[in-house]
């Protein structure tokens, strides 16, 4: 008696661990299909190749829109005052979406476009708070 | 008839610049209606005040993307391994649709109520090169 009643805790408790796993996992994966990977890249660039530089992240940007469907919008900006000073909010699916991205022919060619027009580079993660446009 | 030529050639003259003067400056407030105004505002929190801080920017944002027909669009997010410092991508319709928003009611109170909680802000005017979302 004592010994089935073990053998009984003891898949209770297997069983218990394996229907933990499973919803915790499910429901991680699902938190982060939902979460989108945003972040803010300040770049600095030469201003002798200001024009070509911002041609080639037009190409680039257009590219991954149309045909990678995990990025999902850019804002790309240069500062009024200092128009070699660019700023971009760059949103993806995920961040397995953005690991995708950087491998992409057009991302590859981009970069290696821009290797000698780009002086500074910083990328910064955020989370959105309001991000919302007018209906 | 010298007379006459000279009174025809100043009647051209000034119907001339009458003209040039009425396409300049139509041709001067289409173009400022077409473009919008862009802005990024770099702001340092209290720590403490946070979750209030965040309350009151998304109040702000909401009612005035609701209420007021040249605020475009809001991007406020925050750094991810800096919560404090948030960034927000501002857009109005122009810098007239601006300056009508920081004298309305909502714009007040955000100012009044965040006043003590922002200890930095740096405000950058910018101009877009690709402002894109996928379709």
């Amino acid at each position: 008696m004592k010994k089935t009643d073990e053998f009984g805790l003891t898949r209770l408790v297997v069983l218990i661990a394996i229907m933990a796993t499973f919803f915790l996992s499910a429901g991680k994966v699902r938190a982060q299909d939902k979460a989108k990977y945003m972040r803010i890249a300040n770049i600095g660039v030469d201003s002798v190749s200001l024009d070509k530089y911002k041609a080639a992240l037009e190409e680039q940007m257009r590219a991954a829109l149309k045909l990678e469907p995990g990025v999902l919008a850019y804002s790309a900006v240069y500062h009024k005052n200092n128009p070699t000073r660019i700023t971009i909010l760059e949103t993806y699916a995920s961040v397995a979406a953005y690991e995708a991205h950087i491998q992409t022919v057009h991302f590859k060619k981009y970069k290696a476009t821009v290797a000698d027009m780009v002086k500074s580079l910083e990328l910064i993660d955020v989370v959105p708070i309001v991000v919302k446009k007018k209906r």
